[in-house]
């Protein structure tokens, strides 16, 4: 019974894990692109009576969203590989070159959690027989750092980017269809609240935050960001 | 000498790690004011002649994105927070309630990182004594948690959303001096890209990427989302 609901926990946890970061992709995605292009579209029909301009506007933020948001999380992605890359370097040549250093780190990490003198001894004696798991050990327990998945950087690029295009034809879509902006507001306001309560509802449950609250949240801020974009814009105007 | 150069490590680590959240928040927030922004005003000088309703469509952009930035940053902080706060109940009921399975997991952890079953039943064994030293364990090491910062949130969303102003005023207030909107362009351009590789140079720097090859990234993201959303307003104009 023990065994059995213990494998279960660690399937769970290992199937979040594996999901996470496609979904984290396309929550960082879609929330900026439901929530940007509409405030922006917002914005400028408090100061622009003509839908045309919004609607040219709303494309050319989609696409500079879309790709800063997408190579962002391109390079993001980069970036931590190469510093896990350094940082296994470093902790290799410490192993081989600072034994007495790493071996006193190592139990200070045995110390911290809180054994005895003793069995840190044996433990750190038991982990510096093998190098390789030595530093594996380092890297995850003393540095904190997963191994990233090499093909993680541009896989992230496209979900995000997507994502984000996704979201931004919904709150821009209404200003195709109708010649004045305020009416295209309605519409594009009434759309996009509702798919951000969805999207927001969604993401809560995925997280373990209270769904309705979750969702009243992305609400609002997609709410604030327009009334904020609309306010600012009619003051520039 | 060992000693000294291993506190000096610490040091560095837990500096690295305090000042790390702060500035993850103002990279987070510069890039995307720099390069969104930038990409929006470059892709409707594309499309409309007057820099008056680019400055229009950047300052309601610039609105924007700061508070859909910075208010997902504290979202996003808030349910990091709430994930640790239900994931540290269910340790607690699960160490008190569910202890043979604990220990189990406990010993698996120590298996795990090349440990004897001697050792492993020892190190589980002093480290089940104390139940809340044995839940932060678990918190930590089975599922990778750490304590976030309870003031993070809110840190955070200003952090972003100020990040975002400042990078956006940037490429914007070139308009703010031109007439025709291609003349604002070209010194949004210059100024733009400059900011970003100055940029770019200093996030490679501090993360450890190559320097000139990190700003050179950092600058091509933004001239290919402002190209990109130049021809595509061009397009659909």
């Amino acid at each position: 019974m023990d065994t059995h609901l213990h494998h279960n926990t660690h399937q769970h946890t290992e199937e979040h894990l594996e999901s996470s970061d496609f979904l984290r992709d396309v929550v960082i995605g879609m929330s900026d692109g439901l929530t940007v292009p509409f405030a922006l579209a917002a914005g400028l029909s408090g100061a622009v009576a003509s839908s045309n301009i919004i609607v040219i506007a709303g494309i050319a933020e989609i696409a500079a969203g879309s790709i800063a948001m997408g190579l962002g999380g391109y390079l993001s992605g980069k970036t931590e590989q190469d510093h896990y890359t350094n940082e296994e370097k470093r902790e290799h040549f410490e192993v081989e070159n600072l034994r007495e250093r790493e071996i006193e780190e190592t139990k200070e990490f045995f110390a911290n959690i809180g054994l005895s003198k003793e069995v840190q001894e044996q433990a750190t004696e038991e982990i510096a027989r093998d190098k390789d798991r030595w530093v594996s050990f380092m890297m995850k327990y003393e540095l904190g750092l997963d191994k990233p998945d090499p093909k993680r950087a541009t896989k992230s690029a496209l979900n995000i980017g997507i994502s984000y295009i996704v979201g931004g034809i919904i709150p821009l879509s209404p200003y195709f269809f109708t010649e004045n902006a305020i009416d295209g507001l309605k519409y594009s306001a009434i759309a996009t609240l509702i798919c951000l309560f969805i999207f927001g509802y969604v993401k809560s449950k995925m997280t373990g935050v209270k769904p309705l609250w979750g969702a009243l949240r992305v609400t609002l801020i997609g709410a604030t960001a327009a009334a904020a974009a609309f306010g600012v814009a009619k003051l520039f105007d």
